[in-house]
C-alpha cells in the first residue's frame, strides 16, 4: 500500500503508528525522523524502522506517506519545510490534538504549492510519552478523528482512513473548528480539571492524598502528563477551551447550587440523569 | 477471631464484606440483614452467609462484631436500634462515607448506653453497586480510615483495625473532622467535578461524547455512580464540600488566568509542578 513512510516524530504516538505499520506490512519501507539520533536508534535496533534521521528534508524525501507525529507547536514549525520537501503525490497527514492551526498552516502552503494533507487526531494519547511505551496495538478500536474540509482531495481522505483503519482505529470526520471544540469538551477541559483537582488537594493539605482511592487516581490520572505538550495545547485551543470552561462552571455552578439549596429530589434527579448519560458513553 | 457477624446491608461493601470475611474464616458465624429478602438469598445461597434477616433487631441480636454497610442517611437513622440490639460487649463500626455525623450520633448513644464504636471508611467503592458486583478482594490493598476520638475504647480500635488488616486493608487514622475534610478534597469534590464535566458536554454539543477517549472516561466514570448515594454524601459533608470547592475554583482561575496570559513558561511551571504531585500519588 506505501512504498515510503516517513514518520516525523517517535514518541508514543509515531512510535506505535511504525509498529503497527510494521505488524500489519503496510510500508515497504518506514523511516523515522527527529532531532536527536540516540533517540530514534532503539526503533532501528527494534527492527521497527529501516532508517532513521536527524535531516528534516532528507527524511522525508521520496515519501509517498508521510506522518507527523510531533506537538502541536512543532508541527505548525515543521510544516513549510515538509511541505516543500515532499514529491508532488505525496499524502501528508498528522497525530496533532488541535486541528484548526495546522490546517489552516496547510491550506495557506497549498496555495503556493498543492499537496494532499489530511488533518487526522487519534484519540489513543496517554499520560505515558516516549517511544519506550509506544505499542502496536495503541490504535486498535480508537476513534481516529479525519478533519478534512472542502478543499481536501477527496482521494488522499481515503488513503489517510484506510491507514488508520489497517492500524485499528475507527473513523470519524470532523470540520477543524469542530473538532477543537470537541476535544476541548472531551479532553483539555478533563485535562484542565484533573490539574486543578490535584492542586486543590495541595491547597487544602498535600496530606489528604495519603487516603487518595481509585477514584481520585482514575479521576486525576491525566495530571501527570507531559508539562510541554498540555501547555501547547491549552495554548493552541485557547478559544474552544474558554467555551468549554464556560459550560464546565455552570453545570458546576448548578450542582452546588441544587446542594446548597438541599432538595433531594433535585440532586438525585440532576445526578441520575449525568448517570444515565456517562452509561451511554462506550 | 468473631463468634457471630452480622452485617447491616449486603451491597457492594457488606457483601464484600461477607465473602472476604468467609474466605478468611474469620467469623464463625455470618448474619446478613437488610430490608428486602430476596436481596439476601443469593448471598445464603452462595454460602457466603449463614442466616439472613429482615428485622434489625433480630439480624444484629447476639453479634460480638457489628458492621453497618448501608449508604450514610440510612446509617445514622439505622444506629440507634442497632445501639439497643447488640449485646454490652459487642464491637460496632461502619462503613460510611463521611465519619462526623455517624461519629456524633454514635457518641450521643454512648452516653446512656455505653458500647463499643469505631468508625471505619474503607476507600473501596466503586461506581458500580449491589451484591452482584461484591468481591472478596475488594479491600486488598485499599486504604481503611479510621475515626477513634478521645472516648472510643482502644481494644475495640485494636479488633477493628485488625479485622479490616485480615481482609487486605491498609490502616490509616484520622479524627472524624479531618477525614470528612480529606474525603471531600480526595473523593466528594472529585465526584462532583466529574459530574460537571459530562454535563459541560451536554451543555456544549452531545455528539461530542462520540469522540470521547480513554482519558475522559477515565476522568468521569465515578460520574456513573449511584445518584442516592451520592446526593446523601454531599448533602451530609457540604461543609467540608464547599471548602473543597472553594480550592478547586481558586486552582481552576488560576490555572485559566495562566492560559489567558499566554505565559508559556508559566503554564509550564505550574503543570509540572502539578505531574511531579500527581505522580508522586502511587
Amino acid at each position: 500500500m506505501i512504498r515510503r513512510l516517513s514518520l516525523v516524530g517517535l514518541g508514543l504516538l509515531g512510535g506505535s503508528v511504525a509498529k503497527a505499520a510494521r505488524a500489519e506490512g503496510l510500508a515497504d519501507e518506514i523511516v523515522a525522523v527527529g532531532r536527536d539520533r540516540e533517540r530514534l536508534e532503539p526503533a532501528l535496533r527494534d527492527g521497527v524502522v529501516d532508517r532513521i534521521s536527524t535531516h528534516l528534508e532528507e527524511g522525508v524525501a521520496g515519501a509517498d506517506f508521510c506522518l507527523l507525529a510531533t506537538p502541536v507547536t512543532t508541527l505548525t514549525a515543521l510544516l513549510p519545510v515538509v511541505w516543500q520537501a515532499l514529491p508532488a503525490d505525496a499524502v501528508l497527514t498528522d497525530v496533532g490534538s488541535t486541528k484548526g492551526s495546522i490546517v489552516s498552516a496547510a491550506e495557506r502552503l497549498g496555495r503556493d504549492r498543492p499537496l494532499a494533507f489530511v488533518g487526522s487526531h487519534p484519540m489513543a494519547g496517554s499520560e505515558q510519552s516516549g517511544y519506550r511505551v509506544s505499542r502496536r496495538d495503541l490504535f486498535n478500536g480508537a476513534t481516529v478523528i479525519l478533519t478534512p474540509t472542502e478543499r481536501t482531495d477527496s482521494h488522499a481522505v481515503k488513503r489517510v482512513g484506510a491507514f488508520w483503519e489497517a492500524l485499528g482505529g475507527r473513523l470519524v470526520t470532523l470540520d477543524p473548528v469542530t473538532h477543537d471544540r470537541a476535544t476541548a469538551a472531551i479532553s483539555h477541559l478533563p485535562h484542565l480539571v484533573a490539574d486543578a483537582l490535584v492542586d486543590a488537594v495541595v491547597r487544602m493539605d498535600p496530606r489528604f492524598f495519603e487516603v487518595a482511592g481509585r477514584g481520585f487516581k482514575d479521576t486525576t490520572r491525566i495530571a501527570a502528563s507531559d508539562a510541554v505538550v498540555w501547555r501547547e495545547i491549552f495554548q493552541d485551543n485557547r478559544a474552544a477551551l474558554t467555551e468549554a470552561l464556560a459550560a464546565f462552571r455552570a453545570a458546576l455552578d448548578e450542582l452546588d447550587r441544587l446542594v446548597a439549596a438541599g432538595d433531594a429530589a433535585a440532586i438525585e434527579r440532576a445526578l441520575d440523569r449525568i448517570r444515565r448519560i456517562r452509561e451511554g458513553v462506550a
